[in-house]
Parts: structure tokens; sequence; C-alpha cells
């Protein structure tokens, strides 16, 4: 494991501080010695990157398809290690870790398929009309092109799919980009055995290695450079609210604004209708008991809120909750940082007006460090309206159960809602149709509506958005998983009246690519 | 002409400023009596609009479409009024008003056509694996869908095609967003004529009545309300970049910050390659010295710049360019203001480093205001390369001539731009294919590349772009001409495990719609 800062797939001697990788569970440090990057590391970072940029975007899609295949081949590889790695640095469970590595490697080659089969690019053709009447029609060729060098942000709570090869490491790869790679202080080593993969990766398909770097650092000094910095020309992040927030003030202060997109905090609610709960009260208990603890509840998408109207099912469904979440397991947190602020929040929570907890897990003296305890709280609308702070996202196994009088209450309960990532609909199909104004405002509301599911599992695949209304994230507009995330690092250009054997290959006549394209306003595959 | 300001289609009696439009050409005062909006009648329409939004967005395709096409109707209709008012308002020519109110109606009518076709909504759906191991893969389904109240600024430059039901307008209704217009101060009454022509289109079609306000401001404040209020949730401008960066500043400092799509300064480059000015030097003067003075210079895409290496050519090119320009006639401007504007600016460059002036056209003591007089300055690319005000737009017919001594020099020169909406190129095809370098450093600059063209003249199309890299737009992944310009409004929303009966037609099985849709990866229209 090579611990030292990656510029354009070359490790550099950094003087400077030395980081070590802690374990969450034991405190103890691991192996590997790591640099915080210093400014001539950024600058070569991002000269290359920029050097770099016309030569790997004017590759041709199966060069790139298979460069990201072979990503996807060397992570594979080195599989085991980076999965028991990758478990000591987050305390996350070897088979959390094993189907995580599954997903990477999976949207790696979900972005290959994609780029090679290239109608992503949403080619649009008018074809000149040199004729008309009272001025001649140009022809006019519009394709999405990348934009440039990306800084990608680890994020703490997926080691590997959303971090050094993760969904925005690769979706900005297909879309031509280079990408410079910020590690997350809390998986130095995971990092640098998948930067390792990625430069192997690079050098058997012979793309340019100024496309790839990574840097460390154990506070925010480089992170802030990165996004400063003049040849930077898109942000990915996931992560908090106050995060992603101040690096979208240091992009918006820039001489050249650039988009971040940052996906950061969510509550994720969760509506019960009343005959859901009459029906199934235990079972959606059980359901709920284990989406909030999953992972520590360490997911964006966990459901922090619970909203339904008083009744005797409610009631039975809060006995079943308490007696589900009472067996819930300790589990030890990704960072001390995070348990700490968890055990700070969700302590504090019942300082606040009308909140009760009304159940919790055991914590069980096993000398692990930094253990989580999983707790529900609960709430009236009345208070729950009037108090903002009961809308934060508090990261970790907590959720909060607001109980409305009505479901006038209900509503208006949501009225005061920001924006999330996702929102649930726990309801019989019988009851659905008696509540569409209730639909429309939740739709509103978020990215993605569910029915009768959990938000957490977040399936990598075309129709997926995985973003909301702000303050979920950044940009409503774009998703930071499934395939669609690769539009976030693309811009439309259109040629006019341009040469036939200049123009990309997506926009020439006759089609070569055999890509399904727009041409005066018709959707076709043709070769003519 | 009802000057009265127009909340949720009605007229309403605003009591305060009133205001009188001005033809800029006489400084006569002209028919009609407007009403600066106050604080009560921005809440009347915001609301209206949010009200009417839901009801709105849920009508069918061919319910809007038709909707679309009865502004074009009724704009029509009253085409011979509106043209001379507009000519009256702003000084421009009948004939060029007339081509932009065909313009207009054209837009309405090509988003009436792209949302009847309906495969806009980009409809993605992923059918669910329930056997899948280790997890079932669930149903999803993604589409796009309208954002909500859309607030739109006139733009001075095109009293029709930027304004009341302009693109901006035509886009967002398309989109299924509700639209409050700000009129543009310099054509109140044009503004006022247009708008009566949509409400008389609601009436006949019986689309929601809050989906359409218009206010009249002569300052800042109505606009600043407006972009500020929180049930705003997109704002259209076309204009200066100092207004554009104000509305941006505002938007972001909302509690949720919304898009601000800004079409703002560009100064368009023209880039002559030697052999094309050696072979078509008089014919390349003439076809520049229109374009810089069309419509006063006036246009967003006026070529306020042009690059070329030192040669003997390029001489006789400065001859023919100062023959066509000194019998430009001289044209009204806008408004006394940018009338004003262009001649400070305009004679102040020359007090730049460097720069002279090379070619000027003569004015004629005929008793009209505002005239423009259009003039070509000329600096070397090393004053240029040194003096970014020499990179700052002058609105009107004014253009500099940048003389490099050889094409590294112009390729430096070319580094230094910021973004803008076009670039040109002016070429002779054999000497293209050894300026591939140039090409792509011109296209990182541009929103739209023309080869042997002139900027001017942005053809309404599915392919175009309108918008560059910042400052020449706020967000280079939009455009605000073309169909695409669509998407400026709508945002994903993804359906998990949702009911059939309760999911859009888009989304449903079977394919009601028989729209082009993206199932399981494959693009089809099946109705499988």
């Amino acid at each position: 494991m090579d611990g030292r800062n990656i510029a354009a797939c070359s490790y550099v001697e950094t003087e400077g501080k030395s980081l070590k990788a802690i374990n969450p569970a034991t405190g103890l440090t691991l192996e590997g010695e790591f640099f915080k990057a210093n400014e001539s590391d950024i600058e070569d970072a991002l000269h290359a990157a920029n050097q770099a940029f016309y030569e790997y975007r004017n590759l041709n899609k199966d060069q790139k398809a298979a460069f990201l295949n072979a990503i996807a081949d060397e992570i594979t590889t080195i599989g085991e290690v980076l999965v028991n790695r990758a478990s000591a640095e987050s305390a996350l469970p070897l088979g959390r870790l094993q189907g995580e590595l599954g997903r990477t490697t999976g949207q790696l080659r979900l972005f290959a398929n994609l780029v090679a089969e290239g109608s992503w690019v949403d080619a649009i053709i008018d074809t000149a009309l040199p004729e008309r009447q009272p001025l001649p029609k140009p022809d006019i060729r519009r394709m999405l092109v990348p934009i440039g060098p990306v800084v990608v942000f680890g994020a703490s709570n997926f080691p590997l799919a959303f971090s050094v090869a993760g969904g925005d490491t690769a979706s900005a790869l297909a879309a031509g980009c280079p990408v410079i790679v910020k590690a997350h202080p809390a998986h130095y080593g995971t990092s640098a055995l998948v930067a390792a993969a990625i430069i192997k990766a690079i050098e058997k398909t012979g793309v340019p290695k100024g496309i790839f770097s990574m840097l460390y650092d154990d506070a925010y000094a480089v992170g802030a450079a990165l996004v400063q910095h003049p040849l930077t020309k898109a942000v990915a992040f996931t992560g908090s609210f106050k995060g992603g927030m101040a690096l979208i003030n240091l992009a918006q202060q820039r001489k050249q604004p650039i988009p971040v997109f940052a996906e950061m905090g969510s509550i994720n609610p969760i509506v019960f209708l009343p005959q859901a709960l009459a029906n199934q009260a235990e079972e959606l208990a059980k359901k709920y008991a284990a989406s909030v603890t999953l992972g520590a509840g360490q997911f964006c998408t966990n459901p922090g809120l619970l909203l339904a109207v008083k009744s005797p099912a409610l009631e039975n469904f809060k006995n079943y909750l308490q007696e589900a979440i009472a067996v819930v397991p300790p589990a030890t947190m990704l960072t001390g940082g995070i348990a700490d602020n968890f055990a700070k929040l969700s302590a504090q929570i019942i300082d606040e007006a009308g909140v009760e907890v009304i159940a919790v897990s055991k914590l069980i003296n096993n000398d692990l460090k930094n253990q989580s305890q999983a707790k529900i709280a609960q709430v009236s609308a009345n208070d729950f309206i009037a108090n903002p702070k009961l809308r934060e996202e508090i990261f970790g196994p907590y959720s909060l159960l607001v109980v409305a009088d009505d479901m006038e209450e209900l509503e208006k309960t949501i009225d005061v809602l920001e924006g999330q990532l996702t929102v649930t609909l726990m309801a019989e199909k019988q009851e659905l149709q008696h509540y569409q104004g209730l639909i429309n405002k939740l739709s509103d509301k978020t990215g993605r509506i569910i029915l009768n599911g959990v938000p957490t599992g977040v399936e990598v695949c075309a129709a997926m958005q995985h973003g909301g209304p702000f303050p979920a994230s950044s940009d409503s507009r774009f998703t930071s998983v499934g395939s669609t995330a690769i539009n976030r690092f693309v811009r439309p250009l259109a040629y006019q009246d341009w040469e036939q054997e200049l123009l990309p290959d997506e926009l020439k006549d006759g089609n070569p690519l055999g890509i399904y394209r727009t041409v005066n306003q018709k959707t076709t595959k043709s070769h003519e």
C-alpha cells in the first residue's frame, strides 16, 4: 500500500504532515503512512488533468468503455484485501462491504456500457434548408461534451461506492473528464488501494495518465484549494449540509463559478396511511426498525422521520417498534467524530419541547469503541411544525415519529418539510386514490417517491434519481446515482455549418456509430 | 391597451406610480398608462401561480399544446398593431419586428409540437426483478416534471421573441410551469398587448388562470422581490452581466436557492484563418460589417471581437471593412440609456493603451434621437492580452480587431477569453485540418461554434445551443433558444414500486402515449 499523493498517475514525495489511518472499533493505528498534499501537488494534479483533457475526451467510446471495465477488473482482483482494509477503517461489516464492492464494479460496468452504446450524448441534428425564405436555415448539430477536470470528494459512509472509484469518479470519467480525488480522511488505506487499481487500469489500457490524481488531507485546506483552482470545472461531494454549503460558497465566489454537485442532508420522511397501519402494524414496525438501523443508520437515505395520524393501530405499531428496536445490536460508527456527534445530538433531542423517546436499543459493554445506540423519539405534529430544529438530520440510527391529530394536520407537517432525497408512502392500495393531494405535496418535496418500500438501498440503474430539492442536494436537476449521473459533467455544444470530416463521429452524416439521434425532430438510428 | 398589472389573468388596480412609454427616436410619450406593481400584486401573482400549478401540470399534453398554439394564434391576430407599437417603443424597423413576430409564434408552435409529441420528458423505466439475489430489484420509473412558478424578465432587445410570450415563457409553460412576467420598462405597451393575447388564449382553452401574471416596474424593486419570493422556483433573464449577476446573487442568498438562467455578456469572437483572408478579403469584410451593425449591434450574438494574424491580406480586409462601415446608416438605439452608454463606452475605448479606431460610420443630423455610430477599433494581441477591459462587451455596433504577430500569439489571445455564446471560424476548407488545437480551444470557450457564417441570427430549432461557459450565461448546461430550453424548468422524479393507476401516463405499462422511452436500457416506442 503506497500512501503517497498521486499526481497524474505518479506517486509523488510530499514533504509535510504524515497521516495515519485509525480503526474506529479499536482506536488503534492501522498500517500505512499517508501524506497531507501541498500546493505543488495540487498544481501538478490540475495542470496534468487539463493537459490530458483533449486527448482523453477525443478517445473513441470503446477505448473509454474498456478503461472503465479495466478499473472494475482491477478492483475485483484486489477484492479481498480491499474489503478487509475498508472494514478495518470503517467498522462496516465484511458482508456489507462485499456488497458495496459489487455495487462499485457494477457501477463502473454500467457506465462502460452506457459509453459503449453511445446514445447518451443526446445528438441532435437539424439539417440545412438553403432555399428557405426569408433566410436560409443553417445546418446545426448538437451533442453533450465533457466540461473538464472534476474534483471528487470521497464520502465517509461508502468507502468504495462513493469514493475513489465510486459513482462520481465513474460518471466523470465516462463523460470524458479527468478526475482529481480528494481521499476521505476516514479511509486513507482503502483509497490508496483503489487508486492503485485505477493506475493499473490506466497503464493497461493506455489512456492518458493525467486524467487521474488523488490527494490526502486530514482537514479542509486541500479540498478548498481544489475547489478554488481555476482549472477545476466541477465538484462532486456527498456529505453533510455544512460541508456541502462550504464548498458551494467557495465555488460561487470564484471568478468563474463552477457547479458543486453536493448530496447533503435528508431525513427521508415515511408517511403511514391509516389502513396500512391498521392492517400491517407488526410487519411495518419490523421493516422500519431494520431500515432505520441498517449500517448504524449511516445512509443518506436513512428514514429519519415517520408521519402518522394518531389511532389505536399507531399505538400497536409503536409497541412492535419498541420491541424491534430494543434487540438491535450496537454497531461501531464510521469515525469517532460521527459517533460523538450522534451521541450528542440524539441525547439533546429530548430537550426540545414535546419530544420523548419511545424506543431505544441497549448498549452492550464489549470493549468496542464508538458504538451507536438506536433511538426513536416522538413529538406531536404541532410541536414539530413549530420547531425547525426537529427537521435537521441526525446522522445515525435515529428517527422521529410525528403524530398528527388528523390527515389535515399531517399535510401541514409536510408543508414545512424541506427538500428530500426520498419520500415513502406506506399505504393499502384501496386507500391510495383518496390521497392525490397528499401525493402531489410529497412529490414536490423529493427526488424519489417510494410506495410500500424502504428508502435505504439505492438501486444503481438508468431510472434512479438520487438528488432532491434543496437542501437534499444542491441541484435537484441532477442525480449522483445511476447512469444519468453522467449529465453532471457535460454541456451541450452546437456546431453550425461545420465540415463533415471535422465533426465528432456522433454528429456525422451516415451515423457511423449507429447511435440513437434526433434528426430533424425524429428519433432514429438510421445510417442515412 | 390595458396597462394595469395582471395577477392570475385578472387586471388589478394598483395604487402608486404611474408609468409612461417613450418613443426613443422622438423622445415623446406614447399612448397608454402603466402602473408600478406593489407588494400585494406580487403576492397575488405568486400565490395564484402556486395554486394553479398542480392543475396545470396535470393537464394532458394535448391541452398544453393547444394552449401554446392558441397564444401563437392570438398574437398573429394582433400582429399589425403589435409590430407598430413595438417599433414605436424600440425604434426597431417594422421588417425586423415582423420577422421577430414570426419567430415568436414559431417558437410557441415548436414547443406545442414538442409537448404534443411527448418524448421530451425523457421517460426511463427499469422494471423489477423480484427474484434477484442477494436483493430483489425494485421497479423504478423516472421522468422530468415541472418545478413550479417561473419568473421571466422581458429583454430590451427582443420586445417579442425574448419577452412576454418569448422563448422563456413558451418553454416554461410547455414544461408545465406557471409564469410571472416582469415586463421590460422599454416596452410597456408591447408587453400589455402580448399579455392580453395570452389571457385570451387562456380563456379560450380553459387552462387555469393562475398560470399567468405580468407586473410592471421602471426600476429593480419588483424584479428583486419576485426573485426573492419563496414560491418562485426559477428565473429566466436575458440582459447585461451586471443585471444577471445581481439576480443570481439574490437567488443564491435565498433560504432555498433557485436557478437563475441568465444569458449575459458575450463578445462572440470571429477568428480569420490566413487563407480565408487571402482569398475572400472583400466578401468577408462586407459580411462582417453587416453582422456587426445589424439592428444597431443590439444582439447578444453581435461579433464584438475579430482575431487575425497580420498580413497584406488583413490590410486589404481592413480597407474593405472601412468602406463598408462608412456607409452604414445610423440607427436609433433601443433606449436613451443604451444609446448614452454605447456612445460613452465606444468613445472611451481609444483611451486604452494601443487602441485605435480604424472604421467609423457617419452620423446624419436627421432630428432622430439616440442614434448610434458604428465603430471598429484595432489593437495588438499583446495589448489585448494585457488589458481585461478590452474583453468587456460594448452593447451596440462596435467591434475590436485584434492583430496577432503569428498563430501562436493568436492562440494565446484565445486563452485569455472568457466564456462566449458563439465563436466563429472563417476558414478555407483545406487549411482547417491544420488547426485542430485551435478548434479545441475555441470549442472550450463557447456554446456554439460556427464555420464561415455569422453569429447573429440564432436559429430556433432542436439542435440550437444558446448559452455558453460563464459569463456568457450563468449555466452552460442549458440553452435559452431552441426546444431543449424546456429542460431549464424541469427536474427528474423517480417513482419506486408505484401503483400503475397512479403513475403519470408517460410511465405506465403499455406506453399509452406512444412516446419514446428507455425501457430496461433500450430506446423504444413499443406498447408492450
